[in-house]
């Protein structure tokens, strides 16, 4: 029985952080496998994973087989019991707030959207609160399970204080969005930059599981990508880091909005892609879907702008390659629909494999659409990570 | 009294490892301090420092004064014993070695070139043999505490097992130069790529210290570059990292040999500004003495070819800084004098402020020549680095 006067399992100790977060990414696994892949010792493992069994976390599964030659002891593996708890992620945007309920492994259970009248920080604390009553309304197990909510925001966010220091599309300024949110809801409140959030997703539950460096760009108005390196995120020492959208891929041109040139976010971002599709095709009014669609049809004019913008975003990717190695890059985004991905793709792929040096260009490229809904799952993502990292000074 | 019959002290804690590295690198510092910046206890700290004091390798300065009002008792800084070990580093070039002694806090006591007959590895391995025993046998210190030697060769290196997997310029291809280099010196040999070398030397003893984000560039044959992340040198997925010669900043061209097109190694290498000079100026003979020579008595032809490798090198540190966001950039490497730093200068910054993102910009440049025998100094402080590291499985 799931009982929450059963006090919750928290993180005091290294051991208890790596031990809990190897079972919760990649268990079930057995003590053995724990103890070998961490360094620790057998014995560390069995208490560090004690009050986390006692308290409903993780749970050991049927012995199944001995592992091995000579293994006395069948292996008892250890798994996360998914409903143990529940954890709420919102994306915000200018327009609408998206929120998911998901389990301990990450998975979805409940969505909604809810429109936002206004951006005001106070106006999106209140509906945050309204969207949030409403997913823990859905079920009493909700409810009674869930006390952390993810906010996931583009711009910079200081994720320790909860502080959105800059958000452009929100027009907000060093706004306490944390001690807001917390105020309205009652809850444990984490923010973060979404493309950060997003690779958190993928680095505990997605693509990046069992890597140690690990990158996922996203195209969009922007181009956005963070960068984990030994297992952290890369934060930048002045805040700046993971801004590939700026790496100089262009030469000589053109402009871009940050005052760099042939920057890849001037070349491969969704306006300057309709930007170059609008003068290419003669058609002031075109739209992306539109642009999509000729260059489906085969228009040459078409599938050069996409040409272009792949051929920048692999060249990009391949200098990130060269820099830091990760051993796979994730690209994702919000362009509308699978066909996007495949105008991209051949031609990304071609620029970075002739762009990565030696054995970079083996890094792993994997390119996909992304629901929109999984902006928020990425920031309930980012609130299983605080409440299961051992928290620094 | 330094006398060898005492033990050596070793790192067997992490709080070995941290107490000695601070004393090392940031001291003479007090206990409590230390304690405040490693996170450790008064009491892990004082245990920590205790063997080293022991073995000779730290001392407590005499008090000077309370630190803070209310300080019950006055600050013992610890400070390390510079003189209490000494070290060996040799870089291997395909011409020569050059190989220096330095003391523990890596200040170059003594030095040393021999022309290498060949770039045989046994030859080598011979030479370097003659090339230890000479310095040692500069005084009885040196032969007395010197135990390890460090040694730095361009190419891809394998620092865990001291393979040379691929060195172009000495043209080997897996050859076991650790085990070669132990059997004919008697040493501890650590053996590390040239860059990596000289960038641990910068972040332990130079223009690194105290920041855990870390970059350095080199100029010469080629673009060299090692990145250092969270206090760790980032060594890639795939071993490659820090190709920052390969970041395409010249958008469609020119070819580099990599593979690539507009790598800033075919722009700002100095084969390549040689070749630009030399067609710039009509003169095929033309030496890069001679084209620095040119730019500097105001030549708009040769002055120009600097400007652009420049401005190219400025791009590409700002894709790294718009990327991983480090503390400061060190350039330096093999150009002759400082001239031809002051011919780059001034367009590496103008294209770097302009590229880099944001807060990004503040990233400190710090340009300089460097004299070859530094990396050699490199090497020995890797040999440092090796022996009072926590080694990992």
């Amino acid at each position: 029985m799931l009982d929450l006067a059963r006090p919750r399992a928290t993180i005091t100790t290294p051991a208890a952080a790596a031990v809990f977060t190897m079972v919760l990414t990649q268990g079930p696994v057995s003590r053995v496998e724990i103890a070998r892949r961490t360094g620790l010792s057998s014995a560390a493992v069995t208490k560090a994973a004690r009050p986390f069994i006692e308290a409903g976390y993780l749970a050991e599964l049927a012995a199944t087989e001995r592992t091995g030659p000579g293994a006395g002891r069948p292996a008892s593996p250890l798994a996360v019991r998914p409903d143990r708890e529940y954890f709420l992620g919102v994306k915000i945007t200018h327009e609408e707030l998206i929120g998911v309920v998901t389990d301990l492994r990450s998975e979805v259970v409940a969505s909604a959207h809810r429109p936002l009248p206004s951006t005001a920080p106070e106006t999106v604390a209140a509906e945050l609160a309204a969207l949030t009553g409403d997913l823990l309304g859905r079920s009493p197990a909700y409810r009674e399970r869930c006390r952390c909510l993810g906010l996931a925001v583009s711009g910079d966010v200081d994720r320790a204080t909860g502080l959105v220091r800059y958000s452009p599309f929100l027009s907000w300024h060093d706004v306490p969005l944390g001690e807001l949110a917390t105020g309205a809801t009652g809850l444990a409140v984490t923010v973060e930059n979404d493309v950060k959030a997003l690779t958190v997703a993928e680095h505990w539950f997605g693509e990046g599981v069992g890597t140690s460096s690990f990158a996922l760009v996203t195209i969009g108005l922007g181009i956005g990508c963070a960068v984990v390196v030994d297992d952290r995120l890369v934060t930048g020492a002045r805040g700046v880091a993971g801004e590939i959208g700026h790496v100089p891929v262009g030469g000589d041109g053109p402009p871009c909005h940050c005052g760099g040139r042939g920057c890849v976010e001037a070349i491969a971002g969704i306006p300057a892609v309709l930007h170059a599709a609008r003068r290419a095709l003669g058609e002031p009014e075109l739209t992306l879907d539109g642009a999509i669609a000729a260059a489906r049809a085969g228009d040459p004019a078409a599938r050069e702008v996409f040409a272009r913008a792949g051929t920048a975003l692999g060249r990009a990717m391949a200098a990130m390659a060269n820099l830091i190695g990760p051993e796979r890059i994730v690209v994702s985004g919000d362009l509308p629909g699978l066909a996007a991905y495949e105008l991209l793709e051949q031609h990304l792929r071609q620029s970075f494999t002739q762009q990565a040096f030696g054995a970079a260009a083996d890094c792993l490229l994997v390119l996909r659409p992304r629901p929109f809904e999984q902006w928020a799952r990425g920031a309930a993502a980012v609130a299983i990570q605080t409440l299961f990292t051992l928290q620094e000074r």
